[in-house]
C-alpha cells in the first residue's frame, strides 16, 4: 500500500503518519515528490483496510499495490484448475457446453430437454428447482420435486446435473441430488450462501453479479476457496448498463481478463448475457473464440410455453447447429 | 399488456397470437396500424410472463401496461405508512435520523457511539453485529456478542436499534435483541432472507442493491409485504454508475419518485451514497430537502480507527452539527 | 507517477525502468516491499503519457499522484471564481435561478416566457436557438431568428440571455446576441468547439456529459480556461445509469466533490437531471441545500405544445412556487 | 404510438386525449381495460415528439411502437450495404482489418507502421492526424502535416487512409488527403459534423459514443444517410461500463443485433474496446465470431514511445499473429 500526502502536508504529519502505520507492526519508505510526499508501508502481506490510513491528518489518498485475491489468483497457483465432468476436464483443452431448460417444470420437460441436449452433444443438464424471481407472484420453481425429476433425467441421460441453490438448506438438497452447485448473479455477494458452498463437497459454478465487478467475483471465489472447497467455476453472465436493447451486456472482455487473472475455469452464459435468443448463437461462438472453458445455453424443448426466461431459450434444433457452430470455432482456436 | 405485431407480420400470425392470448382466459382488442397491428390483451390482472408472447410467430414486442408491484402501490394504498419508532412516526412530519457506527467492535466505542448519537439528536441507533464483506480476510463482526452490546446500549440510551441480517438465523437473533431488522445492499434480491422478513414482527429496514432500479426495490418490498409484514422502510444509499470519484452515486431523484409511487417510508443514506464524510453533510441536507423521512448516518466516536467504513463516518461533534444543519432544512419545507 | 513493478520482476528489469525514467529528465525514488518493488517518478510536473512506462519489461501498473487539471483546481486557485450576471455574483452568497424553455419557438412564446420568469424572480433567461437533438427529423431550432427573438426579450425584461452554441461559427453569434455562452452535454469533449469558446470574451456554462466523470468535466473546462476565458460556470445535468424510471440520474454527489475541488461557479439543471417535471421541485431543493451556486430550469407557458422537453418542463406558476421554495432552503443553509 | 391513461382516468380527460391528437391530423383507436384505458395513433409515420401527450391530463405514459430510424433500418433496406475498400466489399463475405498506429508522429513511424500492417495483410491503414484528447497538455496531432505523411504512406504501400476529423473544415481536408473519414466516439452526437459528413464524398466509420446507445449510434448515422452520404460503416469501441478493470466495455452482443437491425457493414474495435493490448487478440475472435464485418486495431512499431495509447497498441509481429488467427476463426463461420 501506498500513502499519498496532500500537497502541503507539514512535516508533522507527514511523522504522524509514519508512527501510525509502524505502530501497527509494518515498515515505511518515504519519497519525497517536488509537490508531494509518498509514504510506501511494507509488510503489508495481511490484510488492511486502508481506510483507517485516508483519515490521518495531512493524507491526500491511499493506493492498493496487491491484488486482495490470493487462492484464487494465478500469481499464487500459475498451473490452470481442472473440474472433472462427465469424463472431460473443464479448464482443459475441451470447450464444454452446458444446457437445458430455466425451469424444471414437468417430469416431460426436463426428460425431453435432457435428451435433447444430449443428442446434439451437450456435457451436462442444466435446469432449475429453485428460482430466484423479481416477483412474488411468479413461478418459484418446483423445489426438491424438481431435483428428483433432474436425477431421474441423469439415470435416463448419463448427463451430470448443474442446478441452483438459493440457502444452505438448499446446497445440502443440490449435493444430494445433483452434481455442480450453482450460485445464482443475485446471491454473488450472499456471504452465508458462500460460507456454505466452501463447506459442500461438489463443484460449484459461480455465476457473476448483474452489478458486481471481477475483482468482486474473485473475491466471493475467495470465500468459497478459503472453506476449502477448489472446485469453483466462475461464469460470466452479462453485467447491467445503460443499453437497453438486450436483456444484459455480455462483458466479453471478462474472458482473457479472468484466463489472465486466475487459474479458475471461466463458463460464458450467452443467454442472460443477451437475454434474447436470436443473438445466442453469435455470442456463443464469440466466448469461445475469446477462450471461454465452457457454455451454459437455456434450451426447451418449446420456449414459447416455458415459464421463466422463454425469449432467451433456444429450440433444441437450433442448439443443436449452436454446438456444430461452436466446435468448428474451437477448432479454429485450437480446441475441441 | 399490449403485443406489437412486427412490421409485415401476416393475417395468420395475427390469428395465432389472439388465439393464443384467449385460450389463457384474456380478452384482446385488435388496433390495426398503417405500419403495425398491435393486440391489447384485457383482464391480466394476474401477473403474465410476457416473454412467453414474444416468441409467437410475428410478434415484436410486448409492453407492459401495469406496474408490477401491487401492495407497495400507493394507487392501492393511498395513505402513507407510518412506522413508529421511539415516539415518532417515520413516513409522517417529522424527519428521523438513524446513526451509529458501521460495525459494533466493543463496549465502550458502542456505548460512546450511542450516548453521542443521543446527544445530538438521533432518533434511533444503528451498528453491525453481522457484517457483508467484501473479502473473507476482512472483520465479519462480533456476531450475537455484537447484537447483546447493542441491547446494552439500548437500555443505556434509550434508543431502539438498527441492525442487519444476512440469513433468516440472524432475524431471529435481530428479532430478539434488536428493533428494526435491516436488510443489506448485496440481499436485496436475496428470496429466502426477503420471505423470512416478511413473516418477522418488527419493521424492516430495505435498502436498494446497488445497481438495482426503482422498480426491483419495489418488487424486494413486495416480497416483504405479501407474506404479511407491513412494517418497511426503503432505503437509498447509492448506486454503481461510471463516477470513480465517490464510492456510489447518491441517487437524489429516487426520493420524490419513490414518494409518488410507494406509500412507504423513505429513509436515504449519505454516508454510503457518498463514501466519503466530507460529502456526509451536503448530501444529507440534499435528501431532506427532496422529501427522505429520514436519514441513516454513520457516526464514529474515533473514525480513523474503525473497523470499516471509517472514510465515511463522521465524528461526533460533525454529526451534532448536521443534526443542527438538517433540522433547519427541514423546517425550511414545513416538517420537523 | 508511480510505477509498480510485477510481483517477480527481475533487477534488470528495475534498472531497464530507472534508466528510461531518468533518460527523460525524471529523477526516481526506489522502495522495495517484501512482494513488488515500487518506483517514484520525481519531477513530473510536466504532464506523462503513464502508458509508456506500462509497456516496459518488469511493469505492472502506473498510479498517478497529481490531479490533471491545474487552472480548474482549487489547490491553485483556493479562492472562488465569481462571475458577475445581472446584477449578481454567480459563485457568490446569492443562489441564482436561470429559466426558460428549452427551444425559442415563436416570438410570443419567448416574450411570454421572459415575462414569466422574470416575474416569479429568475436571474436570466434561458431558450435554445440551436438545438442539438437524437433525430435529423426534430426541429432543430430557429437559429439566427431565435437569437434575435432572445436578444428582443432581453430588451423587453432586462434578463441577459444564456443560449446554447454548437460550432465555432455559432459561438460568435451568441456572442453577438447573448450574454453566456451554453456548452451542451453531447458536445462537452468536443475540442474544437472548447478551444472556441476559451477564445470567447463572454461567460461560458459547460453542461457535464451524460456519461463523462468529474474529472473529464474539469479537464473541459481546462481547455476553455487555457486559452484564456476564466468564465466558466459547470453545470450538473444527470449521468446516464441502468436506472430508467428517469430520464437522467442527478449526480448529486457532484455538488459538494466540485465545490472542494474547483473555484468555478456550479449549477444545477434538475430539469434534464430527472426528465420529469414532478420531481424538479424537489431536486432543484436538494441541488441548493447540497451547495449549488445555481439552478437552471425549463419552464414553458404551454408544456403540452413545446415543441422539445415538454415533458420536463414547469408551467409559470410552478416555476413561481419553485422560486419561492428554493429561497426558504437558500436561506436556511445561510444563503439568500 | 400509444397513448396509455391513469388507472383512474375520467371520460373527459380520454375525450380531451383523442380531441388533441386528431386535430394533429392522426386517427386514434381506443381500448378499454379493466384498470385502465390505452389510445392507439394511428398513422404516425411522421415523427412525434411524444413528450406532448405525456402532459395532457389524465395521460400516464406514451409508448413507441415504430423505429425512430428509417434509412438505416433493415426493414427498409433488407440488403447489405457494401462499401468498397482497396478491391474488397465492406459488409460482404470478406472480414476487413484496418490497423495502425493511434497517431501519426513522424514520417518515419508511420510509414514503418504502413509496411508492417500491409504484410501482416491489413486492408486499409489507420493513423490519426487531429486526436482528441481529454487533456488540453497532450500531444494534439500533426494535423494537416500527418494527413500528408498518410497519403505518402498510401503512396508507398497502397493501402487506402482510414483518418479521423473533429470539425467540418477537418472533413475538407481528410477528404483530399484520405479514403475514409473517421468520426470519433466523443463527436458521435456533434450534429454539425454529421451534417458535414453527410454532404462529403467518401465513406465515414462512425464509431459509437462511449455513452450512446445502440438506437442513438443508429440515430446518428441517419443523420449522414439523411445528407446523401450511403457509405456509412459502423463501429463498435466498448462502452463505460463500472467495471474498472479495462478501460472499457466491449459490447460484442451490439454485433449480432447491429446486423439485425441495420443493412450497414458494422467494425469492431478491441484496442479501444479493451484498452490493454494483451486482450486485444482475444476479443478480435471474438469480434469476428460474432459476425463483425471488419476490424480496426492499433499497431504501433514501438508501442512504448507511441504519443498516445501505447498501452493498448500491438507491436507489428503480435498483430501478424492476430491476423493468422482471426482468418482462422472467419473461416471457421464460413468468412474469408
Amino acid at each position: 500500500m501506498i500513502i499519498v500526502m496532500k500537497p502541503r502536508a507539514s512535516e508533522a504529519q507527514v511523522s504522524g503518519v509514519i508512527h501510525r502505520v509502524e505502530s501497527l507492526g509494518y515498515r515505511t519508505h518515504l519519497s519525497r515528490g517536488e509537490e508531494t510526499t509518498i509514504i510506501g508501508v511494507i509488510g503489508d502481506d495481511r490484510p488492511i483496510d486502508r481506510t483507517q490510513f485516508e483519515l490521518l491528518d495531512g493524507v491526500e489518498k491511499t493506493v492498493p499495490i496487491l491484488k486482495p485475491f490470493k487462492l484464487a489468483s494465478r500469481d499464487m497457483h500459475p498451473a490452470d484448475t481442472l473440474i472433472f465432468l462427465n469424463g472431460q476436464n473443464v479448464g482443459g483443452l475441451q470447450v464444454i457446453v452446458i444446457a437445458g431448460p430455466c425451469s424444471v417444470e414437468s417430469r416431460s420437460q426436463i426428460l425431453e430437454a435432457a435428451h435433447a441436449v444430449k443428442e446434439a452433444g451437450a456435457t451436462a443438464l442444466r435446469g432449475g428447482a429453485f428460482k430466484p424471481r423479481t416477483s412474488p407472484y411468479s413461478f418459484q420453481g418446483m423445489g426438491e420435486e424438481g431435483l428428483q425429476l433432474l436425477a431421474e433425467a441423469r439415470e435416463a441421460t448419463g448427463l451430470p446435473i448443474v442446478t441452483e441453490a438459493m440457502s444452505p438448506e438448499q446446497i445440502v438438497l443440490v449435493e444430494k441430488y445433483g452434481d455442480v452447485i450453482q450460485l445464482g448473479a443475485r446471491n454473488m455477494q450472499n456471504y452465508t450462501l458462500l460460507n456454505a458452498a466452501g463447506e459442500a463437497r461438489k463443484p460449484v459454478l459461480l455465476k457473476r453479479g448483474m452489478m458486481s465487478t471481477i475483482e468482486e467475483l474473485l473475491m466471493s471465489a475467495e470465500y468459497i476457496l478459503a472453506k476449502g472447497n477448489s472446485q469453483v467455476m466462475l461464469c460470466e453472465r452479462g453485467i447491467r448498463t445503460f443499453e437497453k436493447y438486450t436483456r444484459n451486456t455480455t462483458d466479453i472482455n471478462a474472458v482473457p481478463v479472468l484466463k489472465q487473472l486466475t487459474h479458475l475455469p471461466v463458463i460464458l452464459d450467452p443467454s442472460h448475457g443477451t437475454g434474447k435468443w436470436e443473438y445466442v448463437s453469435a455470442v456463443a461462438k464469440a466466448g469461445v473464440a475469446a477462450g471461454a472453458d465452457g457454455l451454459i445455453v437455456e434450451v426447451h424443448p418449446n420456449p414459447s410455453e416455458a415459464m421463466s426466461d422463454g425469449a432467451q431459450s433456444l429450440k433444441p434444433e437450433k442448439f443443436a447447429q449452436l454446438v456444430k457452430d461452436v466446435r468448428r470455432v474451437a477448432e479454429a482456436i485450437g480446441r475441441s
